[in-house]
């Protein structure tokens, strides 16, 4: 089948499928009765379902199961902030207008359609001539103003509406800009992205991760783009809904705990040099990856595996799925290496997911601009950030339309339970030396405690990971406390963060729960305590109902 | 206690709030490392969990248990919405400049802070002067450009920080404008609200809904608003979440069918006319205020029983939570009759949501200036719309954040559950003709199928209502279709839309339940098939472990 044919099929089924979406209320372009806006789309009742699921998916599956911390910024954003990060600089599309109707243009849209067309449409085209074509289209993201103006100069591209003659390619910034405040003074935009927010706080994150690295900070949102000129639908939209996750590790050590975990997966890869050199995709182990120097480092490589895992739960057909390397000329410009995860649709291999390797480009900007240092600073080593920047609502929803809501069904028990992360639960490791005080009465522990302190430390760390563990997959987040300092203090720390449950482990066969509200303690085996944390926070049973059904433990002694 | 003293203890109080809600980071000044910007916050980590409960607890008490149609519109909105919506010509707030700085002030927050400082302050003040600046206060939001400015002349008010002359009071709009496009000819608002994202869908909702009435539909989103001058905190922020419902009734009938279910709530109540007579706000049965004519109708009265409902399970203590009803000069321009619910806190009763009755205002607005109809076309009759209006993530976060939690614990499986809303399931009620069809052998059904067929549709809209009630009560969102159109039809129309599970009532015992991927059926009780639902939506079972567990129903008839 001709390219052109195959072009004609690509066009009727997504006609198909666009047809029906926007029969359901799936997806409704904007401000209709107003005969719309370009790239500006609702989500009707079906749309807004299959969002909710995938965003809450993607907290269960990053958030919570990554210990994450989230923030929420807003997106009115000081013009300053957008200065340091180089955005009001460098976040420019190249732009030609009509000279006549002043109707704007993307230039490398007009170049890129041209030679589509003339290699599609005309049977009389040399080998040489297509050979020209097909080498402008491989280099396209890589030619300057100057460079695109000369090609539409010689292959006399006009305004495709009027045929008018067009102006000089010029940048234009894709933020909307707007004014704070009412003095009109000062300037503002729209967030291009939510990782800046990150980024900002940087800091109080890093203190509230208790000056270590590496830590996940993440944020879900609207980001906004004033696109010259939308089009592909859902796919190049002006405003969407954004997940990104920033990850700091220290630059010296970027291996992961977890990448053995995802190490094993083999999936479609598209390194730069395969690129290059023209060959297509191919399978690889993302361990491979790594150890082969594919993929720079394991902290990247864990991502690439989470991200794939992500996607094909969400019911991506694995063989329209493939990670693509930027070539140098495509990356953005704080990104030091990127991975794309790519989706192939009706509109060919599509961007969905952006995994940067970002360097500390962001945080050595705003450090410079506010004077604030953004570093962590315990080792003065300089935090790396591995961007994972997710695209939520666009790709995957039109996939779950309609593949994907089997799939999406099965996947309700982590859906539901992502809503979990809203609750705080501490698991407080303790000394050993606290033991006795704490429960004197147990022999065993009193071993442990005198003549095997450290081995019995050992112990209970072993046995707050797996309690940790069930309490992820219980869907419940948690925050492990091992600091020094005394019980009672520690209690007094989490119940100021709301923290309703707090288990302390001081035995490896059975665990303190206490309540927050009525400081009331009960004893509960190892294997039993994720599962009771449960019952009271989803409500299905009472605090009381457990005081009743379990020995309850006093030691008024830890409180203080 | 004199209002001196009582004031600087609210003060104290509401330090210690803040110093512990910034220090924990459930909330932080946006941009903080670059000054910040008066009005923007951002969450952290607890504060998002905070938020995502609430919002969570929000879609499953109000858009799953009333089956209401959510919406997901941008935040980018053309001007023409809103100068249709009227918000371009008055959505707007009288401001003073300093004349020498041009620093600018909400001349009414100036002409307020005078009166209360002298009330307060001031010991040799005369009861004659008392009385006028107590009454300067209770007309505040009643006092035009021009009697502002003459009282602020009068009084000598000048700038509060350098002391210099002010400018006549003059309104400035509260909208963040921007433009949308590359040519910066086309001027957009960042929305100030979320309903005109649901007005100018209308025409398709109310298609959705089957060209019904009432429906309701739904919107959480960000929402932006100028302020001249933020203060109180989280109170008077320049970017926030929204979520608003709209429920569009039958102005000749706005009964309520579930009325009876919040009839016998007692609450706080503060009728206009109390306010007026110098009375403070009393219980009063929401049944009786309605019967009575202190709230318009049963609609309004039935939103105003589900926020009361929503706001005291969030942890709000009902002695501060009283409903006030709005005086003629405080509604907005587009409001009839208005009920805020008022929590009282450290800065006074605080609006933190509002029930308004808006008449048709907006969708009139919009088939004016669209020319697009937007009314309810089967009877001819003028839509009502009845706005309820959550502003979420403010007052019940702090809330929350302190007596919340363990409430909100027994709140996580409505929280949780609530995501279900993304599964779509099907209630069919099957007329009894096409009884013998699917289930000719069955003896009981046959009989009410021919001799009592209009008794057996009675009996299985019952079985209807029970399933309905246990799939909510499970919170799963479900959809009843008793169109005549062959079930075939019905199956189809579902399967498009991604309904995973399809329950058929055909006996008042036993029920099909279909699988939309694989199209079999099952047979399972009435009682249990809700479970059964759940636990295969959930992933806890799969639909082959369902195929295993009951008997499977063939009927190929019923799917032509």
């Amino acid at each position: 089948m001709d390219a052109a044919q195959e072009a004609r099929n690509r066009e009727a089924f997504r006609q198909a499928v666009v047809n029906t979406l926007e029969r359901r209320l799936f997806y409704i372009p904007s401000f209709k009765i107003y005969r719309g806006v370009a790239g500006l789309y609702d989500y009707g009742p079906p749309g807004c379902a299959v969002k909710s699921n995938v965003l809450a998916f993607w907290r269960q599956h990053f958030v919570l199961e990554e210990n994450m911390l989230e923030v929420d910024c807003p997106c009115v954003t000081p013009e300053v902030v957008l200065k340091a990060s180089g955005h009001v600089d460098k976040f420019t599309d190249l732009m030609v207008k009509d000279e006549k109707t002043g109707t704007c243009y993307r230039a490398d849209h007009l170049l890129k359609d041209f030679c589509k067309e003339r290699l599609e449409r005309d049977p009389n085209i040399t080998a040489e001539k297509a050979a020209e074509l097909r080498h402008v289209l491989a280099v396209l993201d890589d030619l300057s103003a100057e460079e695109l103006g000369a090609k539409i100069k010689d292959y006399g591209i006009t305004a495709p509406d009027t045929k008018n003659p067009l102006s000089a390619p010029y940048p234009f910034n894709l933020m909307f800009q707007t004014s704070i405040g009412p003095s009109g003074l000062s300037s503002g935009y729209m967030r291009p992205e939510t990782a800046q927010g990150i980024f900002v706080n940087f800091k109080d994150l890093y203190y509230y991760n208790g000056n270590k690295l590496p830590f996940a900070a993440a944020q879900i949102g609207q980001a906004f783009r004033n696109e010259i000129s939308p089009r592909q639908g859902l796919l190049r939209v002006r405003e969407f809904t954004l997940a990104e996750i920033e990850h700091f590790v220290d630059p010296e050590d970027k291996s992961h705990p977890k990448f053995s975990e995802v190490s094993n997966l083999e999936f479609l890869m598209f390194p730069r040099e395969d690129q290059v050199s023209g060959l297509s995709a191919r399978r690889i182990h993302i361990g491979e990856a790594v150890s082969k120097g594919i993929v720079n480092n394991e902290t990247l490589g864990y991502f690439i595996g989470r991200v794939y895992l992500f996607l094909t739960h969400l019911g991506i057909d694995k063989e329209r799925l493939r990670f693509r390397q930027h070539l140098a000329n495509e990356m953005a410009h704080y990104a030091a290496d990127c991975w794309d995860a790519e989706i192939e649709c009706s509109y060919g291999w599509i961007e969905c997911v952006g995994i940067a390797d970002r360097s500390a480009y962001d945080l050595r900007a705003h450090t410079e601009k506010s004077g604030v240092p953004l570093v962590a600073a315990e080792k003065f080593l300089e935090p790396r950030e591995v961007e994972k920047l997710v695209i939520a609502p666009v790709k995957k929803e039109l996939g779950l339309a309609f593949k994907g809501n089997q799939k999406m069904s099965m996947e309700m028990k982590a859906t539901l339970e992502s809503k979990g992360e809203a609750e705080f639960h501490v698991c407080t490791l303790e000394k050993s030396c606290h033991y006795k005080e704490e429960h004197g009465d147990n022999p065993q522990g009193e071993e442990e405690g005198t003549s095997e302190g450290f081995h019995a430390n050992q112990q209970y760390e072993e046995v707050a990971k797996r309690i940790a563990k069930s309490l992820t997959a219980a869907g419940i987040s948690y925050k492990i406390d091992i600091t020094g300092t005394s019980i009672g203090k520690r209690y007094a720390r989490t119940d100021e963060l709301g923290v309703p449950l707090a288990i302390t482990v001081d035995s490896t066969s059975s665990v303190t729960l206490r309540e927050r509200d009525s400081k009331q303690q009960i004893r509960v085996n190892v294997e039993e305590v994720a599962s009771v944390v449960k019952e009271v926070t989803d409500g299905f049973s009472t605090w009381a109902d457990m005081l009743w059904k379990y020995p309850t433990h006093s030691s008024s002694a830890t409180e203080d």
